[in-house]
Formats: structure tokens, sequence, C-alpha cells
């Protein structure tokens, strides 16, 4: 099973998450392409270790928007989203080799993950940019997604997450943020959960039904000292279950 | 002999200059990376612009100064400075490669330009930018340089050029931009210029002497009407006069 | 009857429109405040010129979008859009006491000036700022729009628009872009629609019915030497019919 | 004494230092303007929660350089400088009166704070900002500065500030940074430090004679959980000894 959590995001003289304690926790690093977060300098030595950690690079671009953090959605012009990513890939490609690593996948960001999993155009403009710099490179998706329809169509890799602190409904999909439980605050709780889909590919949905969760790949947060803590928990506990954590790519 | 010539520094609604006209009378374009100038869906467009010439596309990375065009000293620390260079290069490259082209050479833009001249430090994150990238890439320089000399003793290839349209001092070097008669207006007076540069590789110079003038490649610009029809009568001057224009790379 | 015209909107090295020309023919013009383009210097020059013509400042802000020119719908949370457009109207009128003269009134560009035609929570954002800076600034606005509801509903004075370039349907509203014969492309066309709409407060709708249009200002447009020879058209035709051209505010 | 602290250095999704912390322990807060840090939701919050405490405002404008946070000197043209810095100011003005304050002073940051201090080109535009928004605000400067003689000339009143952890030379000036010594980082020196300035005009110099401190303010920091437990020693220290800690302006 593949661990992957969200790094690179620190800019100029504001830090955020603490990629080195993340980087311990995880097999596979999600990093800032410059667009919504993530500085040249910081996304090299972000990459570098993760390099020295034997942890997978992917490529985390995300809308043109640093004041929002890219979790705004921005109604770009497919067209121009396509070059907005490859300039995106290809510059963290540079970092990467330079940092003695490479981009092994991609996984949108923020508004723009959200919104491709029901946005044709948007989810076409990411499926056309990887085809741009590399259709062998793998799509980290939402299963059951526009995404994963289009990159499929299209001959990608796909590649299911789940979500290691999300309640699920009995369909299998994400319980809407706003709805009361939607997050999983208690980190035996989200353990509990992880270790469902990771041995048993099922999980309790939010109605106590049994839920079938086919997952190559689990994200966990490292925002907050919070979340490294259940980051590194969730690390522990797949790894006594003797469950591998490893790349998928 | 290579004519070269800025591109791809349109941004978003703002156009600017014709890149299309230029590239019918160069050899070599030098295209904007997105720091000082230049979007993704404008630089695609441009590379696939000079890839359809088959114009040679070189890199043209600036200071992070948007507002100032790249055209003013931003005292950057020379390890950011290395990062900030790999990040443009390498966004250069993917898009480049989708529009079915390749990046053959760096050309530093403006200020860094300028400033690489005579300042160490930015003289060699630089150097170390292109070897971080791919030390294969030869570097376009002023002759008799800091930027000249570092990327020589690094083992980089480097390409000496001269400005169609800038006065020379005895010594070879350029009129300084604040003395009268420092850049030269009249076309006959650029086109004979040049002719001497690529014939004869010397030139008269300010005070009516003759100097040595080597180099690879010629400077003209397009960023106004003048100058695109100034560029494409140095293309047809060289061309009658037997001189072959190809890029170097 | 008020002719409008947006202005300021060059950018750095970029320039973007023929302000002095626009300003010889219009009686008031929306200036760009740096978010979607705009300069300081730029916005100030600008200021600096309108004062010396006569010429009403207002403050035309946008979404904070400088790749997008404001173009795009942005996502913004209306509470951190109200401060947005606050920082952006304050900048415009520092620069313009600066320069001798003050903000008049509001208009918002583009993407939010077409968002709050229909989008409550953007709608009442706008009001919100504009009376955080100045309640007794007037919003130029687009008639039968949810701008124009929630102005009013807050006491804020509403200055209803018409425009010189755009056909309307029977109900008064405008076509749709995106329909035939939706943009007005001849001068004499404009000019009959203008004057009709100054002077008899009606035109002909698509359909060939007479349409009621109730403006207190007309918007012309300076983007391109087209535009401005017809703002400058609609200048002398509503002058030759004895209409006085003057700011609302 | 007024004691002033940086502020509002927040942007977007990155927070930075803990305001509410600093505006406990001082009396004057240096609010930044948006262009080197601040965005305008945070800057109005820091506002308004400086109003709520009686906590005076300044404006804390920057060059141009988010990535930089403004510590990278930008060799900006003086006259565009100006009409950067009031954008700036007028930004802050209007949110900080819809936040019921107003702008009191103002403080440049960071590598502008350091180029002025003798670049007469910078010196003399941070002077003309100020006469340009409104010439009865004080300036914070660095004492025997090129700065602190412009503004001076310029009859601009100048409030002159010392530094809470930094080492003085016997001359008065600071040590430089690069020099051992030259940051106090024990709270107990600090204090002793501060004590000093505030009831005798002097201290010790590093070489151990005394100096005198003509200072109306001193500046302290917020940006470590560190830096707010030193101010809040040097407020309780101060405030013990019976100084009374209030605003100059």
């Amino acid at each position: 099973m593949d661990l992957n959590s969200d790094v690179g995001e620190s800019f100029g003289n504001w830090t955020f998450g603490d990629d080195a304690a993340v980087i311990r926790s995880v097999s596979s690093v999600n990093v800032a392409c410059g667009f919504h977060a993530g500085d040249p300098t910081g996304i090299r030595s972000t990459c570098a270790a993760a390099a020295a950690a034997g942890v997978t690079v992917g490529a985390h671009p995300g809308y043109r928007d640093l004041a929002g953090f890219g979790r705004r959605f921005l109604d770009v012009a497919p067209t121009e989203l396509v070059d907005d990513l490859i300039y995106q890939i290809g510059a963290l490609q540079a970092l990467a080799r330079a940092a003695g690593t490479g981009v092994s996948y991609v996984k949108p960001h923020g508004a723009l993950y959200n919104t491709i999993a029901h946005h044709q155009g948007h989810a076409r403009a990411v499926v056309e940019a990887v085809r741009g710099v590399d259709e062998t490179l793998p799509l980290l998706v939402l299963p059951h997604s526009e995404i994963e329809r289009a990159a499929r169509a299209a001959g990608l890799r796909t590649v299911a997450e789940a979500f290691a602190d999300r309640a699920y409904t009995p369909a299998g999909t994400l319980v809407d943020r706003r709805e009361a439980g939607a997050v999983l605050h208690d980190t035996g709780e989200v353990v509990e959960h992880v270790l469902r889909i990771a041995t048993e590919g099922r999980i309790r949905a939010v109605d106590g039904s049994w839920v079938d969760i086919a997952a190559e790949s689990i994200c966990v947060h490292g925002d907050t000292p919070g979340a490294v803590r259940m980051a590194a928990a969730v690390h522990g506990a797949l790894t006594g279950a003797g469950v591998t954590i490893a790349g998928f790519a």
C-alpha cells in the first residue's frame, strides 16, 4: 500500500507543514509546483529530502492562485489550463532531477482536484497536460470521478486513492465536508479505517454498512503537528499489521 | 552566423512584440520563461511557431519580477537564484517538448544579463543552474564578461554575441547606454555594422578605429514595428552577402 | 449623459489601450486598481491625465488575477472579496489624491462585473466593500441585476449603464455574447444606438421592437484603435445632437 | 516610550508571527501592506485587533517582492517606488478605516528600511510618498540615516527608533549583523538594554563604553514564540520601572 501526502507548500519566508516529518511516514510525496504554493528552493530541498529517504516524488500542480493556496475554483480556459499544468510539471521535473530524483506521477491540488471530479473541461485538460509531458505518468485520482474516466479513456494509468481521515457513504463516495462526521479526528478511528482499507479493501460507511474501497494509495496530511502524528500512527499501524508501505510508481 | 532575438514576452491579455515576424528573420529565439514575462500558453505557441519555422529555441530566464519586466536588479541570494533558473528552464523545456521542439541554449534576460557581466555570485548561479539542468546547454554571453569566465571555468560551452544596434568602444566593449551614440537607430548603419561583424569579424569603434569582434551570434530586437523591420533588413543583407544564417546550437 | 470607459490597464512594461485618446472622448474613467491590471505609476499618471481633462475617476476593481486580466471567475469567499475590494479602492484613492483628483464611483471589472449580475454572495460583497470605504460612492451597475438590487437594498446610489456596442433583447437585457449580432461593429449603428438611448431613452431591440433603456451612463471601449475611433464618434454625435456629456458623480 | 513591532505579515493560507500576542505587548504595530506580505483580510483583521486593544497602526510598506518577503534589494526607479508606496499606504488606510482605526505613521520594511539608511534616491522616494499621502504622517526611522535627513529636510516629522535586541557601536550605530554579538538573544540582557534606553537614554556599547541613544520608540519582534515572550518581558519590565508605554503618534 502507498501512503501519499502533500509537501513543498512553503513559499519564501512562509513555512507550511513539516515536510521532514511527513517524508518519514509516507512512500509518496505530492510536491507543490509554484502556482498555488512552493518556491523553487523549497521545492528542490523537499525533492532532495524525498530522494534521500527513498520516497517517490509526484507533481502536485494547481490553479494559479497563491493568495488562495489553490483552494478556490478558477474558471480558466481548458486550453490554458493544459499549458499551466505542463509548465508546473516541467519546472518540478527540472528541480527534481537537480535534486537527484524525478517526477513519477501527478496528483492535482486543492480546488483543481475537487473540480476535476466532475468538470469535464478541466478533467480533460489535466489528461492532456499529462500526455503532453509524459504519457507514462500515472494520475492519482478520486475513484468514480470524471478525471478517472477521462484518464482511462485516454489510456493513462490511474491510481485510485482513499483518504485516511474521511468518512465514506454507503455508495463509496466521500461524505460531504459540510456534514457532521465527514472528517475523522480520532487517531484510533483513523488507524482502524486505514487498516480496513489496506487489509480488507472495505470499511464501515457512515451508516454502519460495509462498503468496498479499492485503493492503491491512501492520502494522509502533514500540515499540522496533529496531522503529522496521525500520519506516523498510520504508518506504524500498517507496518505493524504486516502491510508493506511502498510507492505505486 | 546566428541571429537571436527575445520572444514569448506577452503575458495574459498583454501582448509584447511581434513574435511571428521576428521568427521569420532570425535563427534562434530566446523564449521568456514566466518570471519576468511569458505565460504558459503564449510560451508554448511561440515555441510551436519556432518549431514550424525551423528556428532554435533558447531559454530566456530572468529575475522574478513581472512588474519590472526583469529589468531591475534584484538582490536574490545566489543559491535561490540557481533554483529560480532551474525552475524556469524546466518549465520551458516541458512546454517546448509539447510544442515539438526543445531548449537548445540559455540566454539570461534583462537585469540578470547585465548583472552577470560583472557580479560573480549571480554569474556563478547561472552557471550552476545550467549545469543542474543539462551541462551540454550552451550559454549565450557578452564577451569578456564575468559570466563568460565563470561558464568556461565550469566547462560550459559559451557562445559570444554581438549587438546589431549597439556602438562599440575601441576596447571591444559596448558603449554605455547613457552616452550619446550608444544605440544605432539608422537601418543602413546597423546593416553595415552587422555585415562587418559577420564577414570581417571587425567593426569601426566609436572613435573610428577598427576593433575585432568575434561573435557567433548577433542579437536583434523585435519589440517595436521599427525593430522588426530592422531585423528583417539585417536578415536580408546577410543573406544577400552570402552569409548563411543558422542557429549555433 | 455620462460616457464611461476602462483605463489604467497597462502593467509594468506592457501597455494596454490608448488612455490619452479615451480620456478625450468620455466624462468618466474606470481606473484599474492593480489586481487584474494597473501598476501604481500607470494608475497615477492616468488619474493625473483624467484630472487635467476634467474627467471623473471611478474605481475599477477586479478579482486578483493578473494572468487572466480579471476575466475569469474566481470562487473567492465573499468575506475575502470585501477586503480585496476595499484594498484596491483605497490604493486608488491615495494615488488619485496624489494626482490631484479623487475616486467618485465604483464599477467592478470583467468577470466580477458579470458575476455580480447574478451571484448574490459576490454582489453583497461589492456592496459591503463600497459601504466600508465610503457609503456615498455610487455604483455603476447593469440594470435589473442582482448587484443593482443589493446596492439599493443597502441604500447605495446605483447608476444604470447601457452599452454603446451591444444589442438588446425586447426585455431590455443584453443579447448573449455567444449569439450572432450581440456586438455592434458598425460605427453608424453604434452612433444611432447611443443617440436613441441618450435622447429618447429607448432603442430598437434585436427583433425590431422598441425597448425602453433608462441609463445614466453609456459604456464605450478604448482597447483598440477602432474602439478609440468609435468612442470619438459617439462623443461627437452626442455633442452634435445637443446632448451634454458630463459625469454623473 | 513607544514599543513597535511588525504585524499583518501572514499571506493567504500562510501564517506568520503571533499578532494577537504581539498586540498585547506593544503600543504601535507596523502593518504589512501587501507587497512584501499581508493579504487584505489578514491586514484588516490585524487592524481590528489593534483598534480593539487601543494600539496605534502604522503602515509598513516594502518592495514588491512576495517571494523574498521584501528582504531583498530591488533596484526600482525612485519615481516608481513613490507610487508603489502610495498605493500600499492608501490600501492600508482604507482597510484600517473599515476596521475602525487609521494609519498614524509609516515605517518602511525590510530591505527598503535598510536601503533608505544610505540610498538617497529611495530615501527621497519614501519622503515623497509620505508627503503625497499625508504630510502630517510621522516616519519611523533609524537615527543618523539618509532617510532621517531627507525626511527632516522635507519638513516631515521623524521618530527615532532603537532596537531591543541589537548591540550598538560606541558611535551609536548598530553592530553589523554579520559580526558576532550583533543580536542579543538573552532576555535579561535585552530587558537591561531597553530599560537603559527608556530611563537613561544611554546604553553600554559593545566595547563597554556608554553611548547616548535618543529614541522615541523601541522595536521588538513577534515572529517566533521566543520573540513574543521577549516582547512581553520588555513590556513588563518597562511598566514595572514606571515607564508609560504609549504610541508616539
